[in-house]
């Protein structure tokens, strides 16, 4: 049984606190440098790395992270957790969105059955729906085959769909598996649906209509949204929707849908881009070949996040690093930066990830905790970030630490050679320029021109964003987020704090409000 | 002549860091509540309205950010600045952005010309040409019609003109002025050229190359790449091609473009929407009216800006609860949180906006500051935040304030009533009710469930997002920006952070690198 404690009572973290910091301008400059660039890497799934020389740690420090993961049982709390233990205590439920794509350790039964051979049910349900509609053998009620698919829903059911399509969109067409376009309407916002169905063909569109309870407002909303739109269009609803829904929901059974996808209350919205809510979306979209490639990269990561040596365990060390820059440095945020158009949204996915998951002031017993704990999370693509909010990370008045991201190759190929290299080889050279200059600095006599350096930064490295590569992309920053949590004692799985805003929002709606809520209700005219 | 001073020098600041602290939970409840809500609130243009009740802030404190405001003469440096003083030291420039919009004090000469006029004739150009497009008097070679605008450009020629284009795109559609798509090309990273060319029908298609200097190495590389792609289509580029630039660049006069409209030195391209960096693409997009009626919005806003009364200056006061935010109460962050989502990119907009501006550690005289500048800005559309990192807002360890912008009416108008309420109800009742949950929090028994309040933030709200109240909006947040870095005495309107990542990334592309630069060089294949 492993011990669940507050971070600030464990040894290992006072040590942990009372290191001696590394000057980042000194290790990253000169011959110290090249040699911190080839030694601190760490391999990952799917031919990444994870490279952090450029991080303020050394060995002495590393020494004592790995201290740290050990008192603090890291890797034994995964393993309860892949072994079905109720890790998320808060709403008593298990945690199992890693065996979407593989089975860690021994077969966990709930609900009566072995929920790896039920996920792996549901992935082959809808590959053979998936199949069905790229072969014609599912239609429109014409008879016709449908070529967009439009996924409705909100949060998880939305960030994490979206930014993986959006990830591998080029590379699918590149490679000859793109089947259909994906849309996506998520905002509560009439505006959003709307514009959406606008440039949409909803006679040949498949709608896969996202909510684990059945009962999201903003989801069931805009469905009855899009089922407007059919009607006016004189089409049949049902033979227009999917629902990737909870067995106990009450759209599981419903007449309304063509078909529904399987999810369960183990896997948290955040986490569910691997379930039946990234599958059924991405399967319509790239082929379920492509699906499960993905999830390849994804169990291939989480098998390197069993590791007790840090040193193996790319998630874990992420993990620690930045609870030492959190915690000891006193960081606040962190910017992901990928340089990769294709990965545009995958920084607000994992802000979700991330600061819904950490966000957190009370440990798993609910009791207040007495340090800080998740992060703001933010950022853009590069090179476009540079031209935007780099200057703050250069010269302002608080330390960003940075987790870059950069591939040899492009998705796409297509290129142009101007001043002897190419965009791809520009776009490389930006972010190989910028772990230098945010760490070294360099010195100027005028101070507006001068940078201080010793601002931290990762990069992880591939070859080139394939489905396997965003799987372990995907898998590596949950892992992370899993650790962080169980460094801080948290919960890192549910999310009581969405929860007020949506009673006052309901008070609101029913006319039931008085003092400043009514004020603001009047002002925008509810 | 107004001095120039640290922030921490001046009386009014002191006073203003001794100021009791607002309880905002008992402020923001019950009857004193209403009266708040009611009452701190100061209108802006275009029949806007800027609501800071749930910021923690009082009569009393109020009483010291005006005095603050005088005697750091904060409206006395923007009467400066209008009236054409070098206030951009570092690069020893004008600032002059606001006139492209209106002659807020006496006539500026500069080059020779007279400023306003010189604007005011790049509009008239702009409108011409966009005209003569939009009438099939300038067409392609074929003599057909153009159908799609794509800007070619990076950071403040991409990001504000994309969000303006996002902002007003359903609103035209609605509005019978649209005209034709705009897309956007910015990344160095060559899929994101391709991917726009693949999506895009290039015969039909006038590219506006967007670069004040005329070397932004992103820009002229992916100018060459969408010249590829023009040849390989059989196409002539400079007939299908427009350039945004100053007249001293090297894109001027060159017989490369149809048409090249100019932007000058004094317009940072962070500032630069209202300028022909926004004006080219928004007017052929939407036609010159539609760009004229949000210049508009902008010089009313403008004006309201040169109030010495902070009640009649919402940006002013914007400017100092942000700065007492920040330099006394210690915050880190603000969130944008437009509940719209044709501000999607709004948000990205500010980010760089603000951080580019006021990420500074150095006054506008080079000398070190010792207070904290400018914070991070990051943001998502409501309701789509609140499923995502709000958790995070609610219940986290650091205190982020908070930017809400509110509409009464949708853009479009298209709705469904569920549940007694229309989807633009309930987005409008979801940002009421999380001000006040927000600020008054509620207690719960199960801490995980308790919500502290005491978190601030502010609300514009508007009738609907048309391109007046855009303009304000915009102009709202430029001079925000503008006044508290004159209350921090930084330079806002240079980016001398962004140059040595450029520099080190010419290094890595001319092979002359060693250490750690050149591991990275190799490790990224470049």
């Amino acid at each position: 049984m492993v011990a669940w404690k507050n971070m600030d009572t464990l040894n290992s973290f006072k040590e942990m606190s009372e290191s001696k910091r590394v000057n980042l301008v000194e290790a990253m400059s000169g011959e110290n440098g090249a040699k911190r660039a080839k030694e601190y890497s760490v391999p990952m799934a799917a031919g990444l790395v994870y490279n952090y020389a450029s991080k303020e740690v050394d060995d002495e420090i590393l020494d004592k992270l790995s201290a740290f993961a050990n008192e603090a049982e890291l890797v034994g709390k995964f393993e309860a957790l892949y072994n079905g233990e109720v890790v998320n205590t808060g709403e008593k439920r298990l945690v199992l969105h890693q065996m979407t794509r593989g089975q860690l350790g021994a077969p966990v039964m709930a609900d009566g059955v072995d929920k790896r051979e039920f996920y792996v049910a549901q992935q082959e349900k809808i590959a053979e729906f998936a199949n069905k509609v790229h072969s014609g053998e599912i239609t429109n009620a014409a008879g016709e085959k449908f070529t967009t698919v439009v996924q409705i829903g909100i949060g998880g059911s939305d960030l994490g769909p979206r930014a993986m399509y959006l990830a591998l969109e080029n590379w699918a067409k590149k490679n000859g598996t793109f089947k259909m376009d994906a849309k996506f309407i998520s905002n509560v916002d009439p505006d959003d649906a709307a514009a959406v169905l606008a440039s949409t063909d909803v006679a040949h569109a498949i709608f896969v209509l996202v909510s684990k309870s059945g009962t999201t407002l903003e989801t069931l909303t805009n469905e009855s949204f899009v089922k407007d739109a059919l009607a006016k269009a004189g089409l049949d609803a049902s033979k227009h929707m999917i629902a990737v829904t909870s067995e106990t929901s009450p759209l599981a059974k419903s007449s309304d849908y063509l078909a529904a996808f399987f999810m369960d209350d183990y896997i948290g919205g955040r986490f569910s881009s691997t379930s039946a809510v990234g599958g059924a979306v991405l399967s319509l979209a790239f082929g379920p070949d492509v699906f499960a490639r993905f999830l390849n990269g994804a169990a291939e990561e989480d098998k390197l996040a069993m590791n007790n040596d840090i040193k193996n365990n790319p998630a874990l060390l992420d993990a620690l690093i930045g609870v030492y820059e959190r915690n000891v440095l006193g960081y606040e945020a962190t910017a992901v930066l990928p340089y990769s158009q294709a990965l545009s949204r995958f920084p607000a996915h994992l802000q979700q990830l991330d600061m819904e998951s950490n966000g957190k002031s009370v440990n798993r017993f609910g009791e207040p905790v007495n340090y800080k704990t998740g992060p703001i999370i933010f950022g853009e693509p590069g090179t476009n970030g540079q031209h935007s909010f780099y200057q703050l990370l250069h010269q302002g008045t608080d330390i960003v630490p940075l987790q870059f991201i950069g591939f040899k190759n492009s998705q796409i190929g297509t290129d142009v050679d101007i001043q002897g290299s190419t965009s791809q080889q520009k776009l490389c050279a930006n972010v190989a320029a910028q772990i230098v200059a945010f760490a070294c600095g360099k010195k100027d006599e005028d101070s507006n021109k001068n940078f201080e350096g010793g601002r931290p930064s990762s990069i992880i490295i591939g070859e080139q964003l394939t489905p396997e590569a965003l799987g372990a992309l995907l898998a590596h920053f949950e892992n992370k987020v899993m650790f962080q949590g169980f460094a801080w004692n948290i919960n890192s799985f549910d999310q009581e704090g969405v929860q007020l805003g949506k009673v006052l929002a309901k008070k609101v709606l029913a006319h039931e409000t008085d003092g400043a809520l009514k004020v603001y209700s009047d002002l925008l005219n509810i």
